[in-house]
């Protein structure tokens, strides 16, 4: 079936807030098997509302309302879709005393715009409001509905869990279950030549999201029941796994920095890192995982030369033979870190970040990763050109993840070259 | 002149991202003095992106279309818009030849879909894309105008900003001039008490956006040409600035990171961090300057008590006697950062990021943040609760980028108390 979601309020219109409410609704109605074609967003202006309404209701058979129900909007929404839906409002006796509780409740007088809250659809019906006044409204013109929601997120994801996807569930006919792969050192446009088939396939049907450094894919299966859906599901994900192996690093949504740190905790080992360009971006990262204290020793974030010397150990002739941008600091820097904490694994991470200080050789954009561990040294060099700074920093902190994921793993390290010391 | 907003992608639709640009773009659209009604979200559909471009070129003078050009979305979003456009696509030498250079640069094989990005209407424009592959097109139909952007924000934000700016300038029948105005320090509920006047005026506007642990303050001001709405801004600039006194930290839109590193630059001083909970994003933030590395010399991501001990001389008698989430423990962060660094300035910050970890006396969302400098070391205690541990970070990141900033600028620190040592 059909849906469309329809958010009211001109402060979205002006750019002052993010429209979180219709990305919550659209993922939840995607999970019902509902097919949402189109999103709006309109003001607080009765003429231009009942237009989005009129032609959302010829598209759809389900249209979600969010916003306007508020005890200063006047009761616009209400009463334009009440129009729209061919309904009028009356006064419910229930809800009026809900709301008379709440302000005696509250120890403060009861306003009459609070009493237009009360007002539901004569042939509608309404959902109750667990963690507000408005209530939600429900409209009914033959085989159209339309669901109206108050704005504040507080309000509208418990109404909509606990009352409105129970009713939904009714007027589905499928269920869609989606799965996530998460892949790591394969580009989008190479995916999307090796997984045509799949692309292409409608039931499950495959999708690729590009991110900053890797990709999503997302596989979402629809069958009469959520077991059923389910099974087709991960039968897709097993064979993507096959296909894709060890560039997959999670299949249960996990990011990589997640992935890292339950790798680590599994085999009980410890990380170190010492980061230049980055800046402690990836100490960030690794960090804004709870309960990263299991596995995360420390963070060097080493700017000047001088504390590269001091605390990591890096040698002042490779400094002087190499530049502070270079593959054995990257590794000095690594090993340096790991041994300053007496940790498994060590990071390191120099190079050029930008927009200036390239050099003759080492353009802007290069960057030099290392990974420390029981199997040696390894580097990688990067090169990002045209990137600004914190898209440079993003994509070695996600190198660098990267490495330590198959470093813990114990696989091979195609991107990087092992360090053999002697500088 | 009206504008609307119209983002393409199957990912909004099924809430698997947030529409950012929706948001950016209506801001920026808002600041120009455009005035949008209408905002749509719709799928890679030939036909029914069509329909909706039919529908916007009807009620408004700019479309502004953001998403599906990248190199797999099969060129649909920009073959519809020029057919709506009553124009058509041809190959861009210019263009042809950036996208090479970029995969040449890369070492990598450039396929036939990479080519695809190359194309610009015949009788539009294009928007040169900094950061990217994909240009922003330009497509004019009378005195209907419609703007393709590429989705990804890292692309779109820059392009807007520094190519389609300009141009929407130019289409613009009134000259609006904005300035903000960064304040730290009163919250929101106060300053909407505190200016009022403020927000009440028509000319110039003023408008609060509530963040992350600051307030930004809009001054729009509207005249006939820029001299004179720049004069009616920077002198509402000026009062506003009398009345804020030293808790506003810029006016020229830098945020505070950018600040605090040009005044360090500005005094020839230096800063040193060792951060706990927060781990590394306040080194992160500081370092995401360019040119941060006149003034930043080194951070300690310091996990353990191990490492704080050893690297920050902190005292096991007060690990012992005050725990380590403590304001004494917090200022040895800070003047041993400031020791091993040799820098003028240093920075501790520990505390219970949460979403767990809470002790007696010591909740979730508790944070010790010291500044130690030639004023001496102060400590400010921070209980953020019922705050998320990303929320919690953040919030403890920019505390300690204020007291910084206070210090540098020898301000006193009201939120913050000194620390006599003797531990």
């Amino acid at each position: 079936m059909n849906a469309e979601i329809i958010a009211v309020g001109t402060e979205l219109l002006l750019g002052d807030i993010l429209n979180t409410n219709a990305q919550y609704l659209a993922a939840r109605l995607a999970e019902l098997g509902f097919t949402v074609h189109y999103q709006s967003v309109v003001g607080d202006n009765a003429e231009r509302l009942a237009g989005v309404l009129q032609t959302a209701k010829a598209r759809a058979r389900l249209l979600v309302v969010c916003g306007g129900l508020g005890p200063t909007e006047d009761d616009l929404t209400k009463q334009t879709a009440a129009r729209v839906f061919r309904d009028t409002l009356v006064e419910d006796a229930e809800e009026l005393a809900r709301i008379q509780a709440h302000f005696a409740a509250l120890d403060k007088p009861m306003t009459p715009n609070n009493a237009r809250q009360a007002l539901i659809p004569a042939h509608g019906g309404k959902f109750t409001n667990d963690n507000g006044t408005a209530p939600g409204i429900l409209l009914r013109d033959g085989d159209n509905y339309a669901v109206l929601l108050p704005g504040p997120p507080s309000e509208l994801r418990p109404m909509f869990e606990k009352r409105v996807m129970p009713w939904l569930r009714s007027l589905s006919d499928s269920v869609l279950v989606s799965r996530w792969l998460h892949v790591i050192g394969i580009p989008e446009s190479q995916l999307d030549v090796q997984l045509t088939p799949w692309l292409n396939a409608a039931n499950p049907t495959t999708a690729l999201y590009a991110k900053t450094g890797e990709v999503h894919i997302r596989v979402t299966a629809k069958a009469a029941d959520e077991t059923a859906a389910a099974a087709i599901a991960d039968t897709a994900v097993q064979q993507l796994c096959g296909e894709l192996g060890d560039a997959v690093y999670s299949t249960d949504g996990s990011d990589l920095e997640t992935t890292v740190v339950q790798l680590l905790k599994a085999t009980g080992a410890h990380c170190a890192l010492a980061e230049s360009c980055t800046g402690g971006m990836l100490a960030q990262r690794l960090t804004a995982v709870s309960g990263a204290s299991d596995v995360f020793e420390c963070g060097i974030v080493c700017y000047s030369e001088a504390i590269k010397q001091k605390l990591l150990g890096v040698k002042a002739e490779t400094l002087a033979a190499h530049t502070v941008y270079s593959a054995p600091v990257a590794a000095q820097m690594a090993a340096g870190a790991a041994a300053l904490a007496g940790a498994e694994y060590g990071v390191g991470i120099t190079g050029i970040a930008g927009p200036t200080g390239g050099l003759p050789g080492i353009p802007v954009g290069t960057v030099f990763i290392a990974i420390h561990g029981p199997q040696g040294t390894f580097v990688r060099r990067a090169l990002w050109t045209n990137r600004s700074r914190s898209d440079v920093r993003t994509r070695a902190v996600t190198a660098a993840l990267e490495l330590l994921r198959r470093a813990v793993l114990g696989l091979p390290q195609p991107d990087a070259v092992p360090y053999c010391g002697g500088e």
